[in-house]
């Protein structure tokens, strides 16, 4: 089926989405060549990549237009932790759906992504397999001196997060099985698990504010514990600071949220208030960065432990 | 077990894979954070992205070391065809084999390859699946004026390919059997397909000669024919000029050689002759870029035709 064929799907469907961005992202070449060609102006670039895989990262059932949407927002979600505007993003998809139809809601997904974020394509790559693995590369604009990291973290900042933890979790449920009814809850953790938001602009504010930053990918525990490590310091959060829906442990170990955890030195916390007024996303302080190592639980005061700590793939 | 936490895994084996050329390639931050943060000098960047997938790319039995340098290899064929220097490469791995000794052997793969190439790796992802699927990003420096693209041919340019197509695809099958005695080809056929040497110093030698490039990826006539498209031309090309092993065909269809095929207009011949003297790799001259569409093979001037004309996964 001449359709069908590998360079014209890739034509079809990737080549000109968020074409309309190539200009204001500095993308001279896009899909069609053997690589995408860009420019970049008196700035350094960050990039990351992350692979969303069928029932691990998402249930093999959901709509493509979904699965590709996620995909690109568990990626581009690392640049807003690292305080860079968004340039581009990479496709690369090994699916055993090669079903015209199913591609095409594939390509929309991609689409509403770059559409909402305004970013274009700059070159994927397709492949048959037995099953649907998505890696997206994301490469953003960020100065050096203001690049968001997980060392920064100093003794005496406050810990912040984005959002309500454990949102995710329960958007994943809803998504496996068909309800009629949702209440208003149910319905905003179905689109955070499904069209995450990412926080670009938050990070993009933090920038001279945060001492360190991460994105919830893996629980926050689990990343909390990265900027611990990295900065070489302890951290203690209060279980009634922090907003979550569903079991505590899971909402502190579950790896769907992408929200920011982020420190910033207690001289700043002002200019944090500004940046409260000024943009819609929602963060509240959770804690203290302390000396020593690890995360210290507090309940009223009170030292709380939790049995799990994050996930983990390859964990036996 | 705590050994393979996927954080202390990325750590141990991904981590410093080539970072002693972190300066060189501007690399500031590498693995480890949210995103690898890279400098950029006077320069355009291009990035470019390719998926090696078992069974389809590389035979599931086959050593990690060679999977891992074979598919670092075949994403970086593609900067050499934009004429670009190598810059970093990104690697995501989806893999069922969570034991550290498969995990070990991989990391070895691609610390061969940055050595080779003297590249560092910026970062990567890595996650537990039911079948091997390797994706690789590639970037590279090289100033838009001098760009490779495949979209310059000209009536009346040579074409010129390097190596002997067909090569891997018998190095294929010998990497599917236990041969004891091998032939000099044979061996020479093996080490094309497990370790390809990719034309990276040609490609920068190319710049302001070659009029298009490309690298071939799906088969010498897939290929030529993306550079006619894109160049709205034709080619013809004459089997005896070209240098190929085995079935005629399969080295004129088949996609695992990542050999460059180019053209040159005729008055940067001799400049190209130069070329030819200070540096290693073979190249030769195999038609020319005519008026029309599509390729026409000759067998000393009686035209032929090919039942196959390119690989491809998708078609039914």
């Amino acid at each position: 089926m001449k359709e069908s064929d590998e360079f014209l799907i890739l034509q079809k469907f990737f080549k000109s989405l968020g074409s309309q961005y190539n200009d204001s992202s500095g993308v001279l070449v896009g899909p069609g060549d053997d690589a995408g060609l860009f420019s970049v102006k008196n700035s350094e670039l960050v990039f990351s990549t992350d692979v969303s895989n069928e029932n691990i990262h998402f249930p093999k059932k959901l709509d493509p237009e979904l699965i590709a949407y996620r995909a690109c927002a568990v990626a581009a979600s690392d640049i807003a932790a690292c305080g860079a505007s968004l340039k581009w993003l990479s496709i690369s998809l090994v699916t055993p759906n090669k079903s015209l139809d199913w591609l095409k809601k594939f390509a929309k997904g991609i689409q509403n992504f770059t559409k909402n974020y305004r970013v274009p394509v700059i070159g994927g790559d397709l492949v048959s397999g037995k099953e649907c693995s998505i890696s997206i590369g994301v490469c953003g604009e960020v100065k050096k001196d203001v690049f968001l990291s997980r060392k920064g973290a100093k003794i005496g900042d406050s810990i912040y997060v984005t959002g309500k933890l454990g949102l995710a979790k329960l958007g994943l449920e809803l998504s496996l099985r068909k309800k009629s009814k949702l209440s208003t809850l149910e319905k905003e953790s179905l689109k955070k698990f499904l069209e995450p938001k990412i926080q670009i602009l938050l990070g993009i504010n933090l920038r001279k504010i945060a001492n360190s930053c991460i994105d919830i990918s893996d629980g926050l525990l689990g990343d909390l514990n990265h900027i611990c490590e990295e900065s070489q310091v302890g951290a203690r959060i209060d279980k009634e600071l922090i907003p979550y829906t569903g079991s505590f442990e899971e909402a502190m170990t579950w790896g769907d949220d992408y929200e920011l955890c982020f420190t910033v030195p207690q001289n700043k916390e002002k200019k944090l208030d500004e940046i409260r007024k000024k943009i819609e996303t929602k963060f509240c302080k959770i804690g203290q960065i302390i000396s020593g190592k690890g995360i210290k639980i507090f309940d009223h005061q009170q030292e709380i432990t939790l049995k799990k700590t994050g996930y983990n793939h390859f964990r036996k």
